[in-house]
This record gives C-alpha cells, structure tokens and sequence, in this order.
C-alpha cells in the first residue's frame, strides 16, 4: 500500500486497518483522518504523534496497554498486534521463575505508578525487558509517563511500517 | 455501586467498567482515572465531557461510532452497548424500506462530513432516527460535528447511569 493509497481510503476503511497502531486507542487515528493528505508515512507517523502530545492528559494511553506476560496473554484478550509483539519477544514461554517475578514487578510498577509498564516488546527480548521493568520501577513518575509514550511511539511506529510496507518496502 | 467504591477501583477495573461509556474510546475513562476522587457520579461524568471538549481534535470520536442499523449490527459486531441501545430503539428490526432508507441516508450523511450520523438511540425510536437523519444531513458540517459531540455526551450519561445506577437508584 503506498501514501497514495492510504490517503484515498475512507475513514471507516483508513480506522479498520490503523486504528490499532496505538493499543486500543482508535480515536488517535480516527482524529488524524482530518489531516490527511499525508506527504508519506513518516508524516502519518508525525501527526499521531502530534495527535498524543496535544492530549490533555498522557496517562490514559498507557492504561489502555496490557501487562507483559499479563492475565490477557493467559486468557487470550491481547489485541493480535499486542499478542505478536508479546510472543515474538518470548514473554509467552516464560519458566515459572521468569513469571512469578514479570507479574511481582508488573503490580509492583502499577502500584507506584497508577499505570502500567509499557516498551516496545519488539525491539527487545524477555531477559532485557525483566531488567528495564525492575530498573524503570525506581523512576519518578514524570519520567515513566515521558517513558512509556516515547515507547508508545515506537511501537506505533513499527506497527505502521508493518501495515504499510510489507509489500512495497521501498514506495515510502 | 456507590460513589466511594467507585473512587477505590483501581485502574484496571475502572476501564473494564467504564471503557466503553464513549464508544470505542477507554482512552477517555482510562484519563479521567486521574482526576478521582470524583464527589458524585455527575461529577465523573463532567470530567469525562471536560476531556472530550479538551481534546485537540473532536471528530474522531464520532469516527469510532458505528453506523446505524449498519455492517456492524448485521454482522454482529457491535459493542454490546451499541447492540442493545439499537435494538431497543428499533433498529435490529426495520422493514426492507426502513432499511434502504437508513442506508442512502447514513452513506449521504458520511459523504457529506466525513463522519458517522451519532444520536443517542436510547432517546428516540426508528422513526424519530430516520427523521433527523434526514434533517441533519442539510446541515453545516460544524453544526453537526457539534451536535454529534453533544449525542456522544447523552449516550455516556446513560451508559453511566446504567452501570452506576443498577442496583442504587438512590445513592448518586
């Protein structure tokens, strides 16, 4: 799919397939329907990340993810993007040791906090996540709220390119 | 449910009770957390409208309504709240010119502004529904993104009432 195309798709179309880019939060992409034609996907990416910055409040878009290795892995309510993120950075064949500690340090980082642990599960592993959750549970909450959105972005971001560019890596 | 246990859930409950009180939008309940304790349920309710009037775009939340005796309620895709709002005012049983009629008007409608026909269903029956929409389709898209704002602000104070008020008719 090229800008082209993204940019010819009806709104109800256009939140179909990127209303998920960020978890559970189709309004963003819903709202950013308004300002297109986008020149590229970068641009895309930039006016939903404009779109969060502009909130009157960032907390809300973190308490729309999930726990890591959380009670929606075992039940089977992830989104499929959160449940292929999830898999792909191995948190669904944790050993009981790696579990036990994910869900103490998940409660522990919501109870500090008041939202939960959010990274980019695709760009790091189980053992890597395990140490930034236990290192980023000793933040200030400011600095785990700038934190978690700049994560947010990130996995918005790569879930963009997944959408856009699996058959045409090179059209934007 | 009164309002001091609502005050003492903790996040992840408040979204799973109160995530779809703005269709398809946890983000807003998932922010207004935030600003807890709230005093009475109008109270929660007013911080909800706040964050909506606060937002920096306001037609993607009647971008996340469905449409109307549409795809989603003969698919069997509506929210459950959608569903039973629909049914009641009708909608789930429209003879075949009802329902042409519904169709050319809510694909007028979105040609038109570029977003969903949005009135709260729970205060009106069919043919009420199929007269505004007729009507309102010859209005200004600004009259119209602010009327479905003011539609969307009616279905959530019913949607809260109905969550809060069930057994406590009294107690808010």
């Amino acid at each position: 799919m090229d800008i082209n195309a993204v940019n010819a798709l009806p709104y109800e179309d256009f939140v179909n397939i990127f209303g998920n880019v960020v978890e559970k939060c189709p309004i963003i992409t819903a709202s950013v329907w308004s300002r297109r034609p986008f020149v590229s996907l970068p641009a895309l990416e930039a006016a939903i990340s404009e779109f969060i910055d502009s909130l009157p409040e960032s907390e809300g878009i973190l308490r729309c993810h999930p726990d890591l290795a959380g009670r929606d892995l075992q039940r089977g309510t992830l989104t499929l993007e959160s449940r292929e993120e999830q898999a792909r950075a191995g948190l669904d064949s944790l050993n009981s040791a790696e579990a036990s500690r994910m869900t103490r340090l998940n409660e522990e980082y919501k109870e500090r906090f008041g939202f939960p642990f959010v990274i980019c599960a695709r760009m790091n592993d189980k053992a890597n996540i395990l140490r930034q959750l236990s290192e980023r549970c000793q933040n200030e909450r400011a600095v785990e709220r700038a934190r978690g959105i700049e994560e947010v972005k990130k996995i918005c971001r790569l879930r963009l390119q997944g959408l856009v560019l699996t058959d045409a890596p090179n059209k934007l």
